[in-house]
């Protein structure tokens, strides 16, 4: 039997296969993506940003349980943006999440940047794809939120959450970088440190100048204290809310729509990057042009250009 | 005259108002950079990374002063990818380098992510080409050094520095993000702070497992408290000495080249991707197709197959 099918029974050691075949970009791994993608899109994807320290891992822990008391089985993706080389930089967070290793409703996966030649963005929805497809209920997406990246992986996501702690500072500067527009809850956590008014007021400030009042969900702020499972079942309630007013409003056919916009756009991105790629380390003509651009007898615009002329007269892609 | 010209002889207005262009993408910019890239290659470019909380900023405010008081003139380019959206977000921390505003021997700009369409990598290149034009003896590039982007950025600098501090933890998670393989230079900054000699004896370590002993360049170790001003003569001598090192080992020649190479990669991919996300916003074809992706009727991989097709097709780049 295909490596899709078994997926589509939900066999974890074969989705753990596919993950790693998609990964290696082995050839017939893309064909079982296909063969998978008309069942995906049933599946829950709560993407979970927030600086490093904010608690984020703990989070998920929590709620990876919280689930699975509700019997829902769970996925989660850890993606590492800080690690463009050796994918080991914040893996010691998530050693607690391990624990759940054990259990076959939880099928936990990290990415890093390195191995997914084709970008993050298109691998983190290959592997929701791939979870989803597999029949997980809710999908758990954990990034740090620093670049753009991270961002556009919060995209593919139905609900977003920024997990902020109080007394760090580190929260204003989440928020400064954009966070407040796609956050449909912040949860402030560690809220047993200091300082949880003032975030809370301050957030509340920013988010009455920001919102526009006529949305069909109001961005939610939550006090949590992850590490003692407290706040944990209010959190719980209010992502349902948010799920239930997003197929209410319609906008989760709008959002369904965005995603695919967003990840042809990414798979295209990343089909011809390989190509360009391969061209500017294989090609003898573009070794030429090269010498020619260190020694400046040539600019880059002008080098570009030919090399695009060229990929559409062989058809090369 | 035109703009590129004005540069060339080094006018500050004309290059402020060419770096606009070329960001705000108007017509005739990149016709202006072709006339200046044959008279670029000749600036020092010094990449700066580091974890927010280095001291990054205040390092390059006594460099520049530094390389002022030898007569030479100063580029800065500033790199803030925490910030994909508002480019305010580490701003303040540049508050001290402003003092360096009124000296026309110092030209700063900030390069945020947004309005970079694209892409970050091309951009910095394009501000090192134009500041190298405009007769700049150094160019010191700053980034925080968290993203494949800001790794792509250190490649276009001839010596690349490593801020760190002793005390916070970070410095551990910079190192295993791989700078090791891009540091030319570590410089312990902050160095009256406790654990200064853990930092340095941890550091020689890693560098000892990891560094090719017949390298031309072993990576060296700097101490310096920059805002008292400490260890910055040593600094500039050793950024000295790695230049002559370069050079004398013919791996300028090399760099220059693999530059070059990927400068040619990010101007093809950029000139793609613009020509994609148009296409996915403004192609009705394309509209259909993600009608047909949103409700699963044809799966990502087959749908960029269908649009590369058409792209070549009609031959549109």
């Amino acid at each position: 039997m295909g490596l899709a099918k078994r997926v589509l029974q939900g066999d974890v050691r074969a989705t753990a296969r596919l993950l790693r075949e998609v990964e290696e970009e082995l050839p017939g791994a893309i064909d079982e993506l296909k063969v998978l993608y008309p069942h995906t899109g049933k599946a829950h994807v709560v993407g979970i940003t927030g600086a490093p320290g904010s608690g984020k891992s703990t989070l998920i822990d929590v709620l990876i349980d919280a689930y699975r008391k509700e019997n829902k089985t769970v996925g989660v993706i850890a993606i590492d943006p800080s690690s463009p080389f050796s994918g080991g930089a914040i893996l010691g967070d998530r050693i607690r999440m391990q624990r759940h290793a054990t259990d076959e409703g939880v099928f936990i996966r990290s990415l890093a940047t390195r191995g997914w030649h084709g970008g993050l963005s298109k691998a983190a929805a290959n592997v929701i794809h791939i979870m989803d497809a597999m029949g997980r209920d809710v999908i758990l997406v954990e990034t740090v939120g620093v670049g753009q990246a991270e961002v556009d992986i919060m995209n593919f996501a139905h609900t977003s959450l920024v997990a902020l702690v109080p007394g760090t500072g580190d929260w204003v500067q989440t928020l400064k970088a954009g966070i407040l527009e796609i956050a449909d809850i912040f949860v402030i956590n560690k809220a047993d440190k200091q300082g949880v008014n003032e975030v809370e007021v301050e957030l509340q400030a920013m988010l009455q100048m920001g919102a526009p009042s006529a949305a069909a969900w109001k961005p939610r702020i939550l006090l949590t204290e992850a590490i003692n499972n407290k706040g944990i079942d209010d959190l719980m309630e209010v992502i349902r809310q948010h799920r239930e007013s997003l197929i209410a409003s319609g906008r989760y056919e709008a959002y369904l729509r965005e995603r695919s916009r967003l990840e042809l756009v990414e798979v295209l991105k990343s089909s011809l990057m390989d190509r360009v790629s391969r061209m500017a380390t294989e090609d003898d003509y573009v070794e030429k042009l090269i010498d020619d651009l260190a020694s400046r007898r040539v600019d880059p615009y002008s080098a570009a250009s030919d090399v695009l002329k060229r990929i559409v007269q062989e058809g090369k892609f």
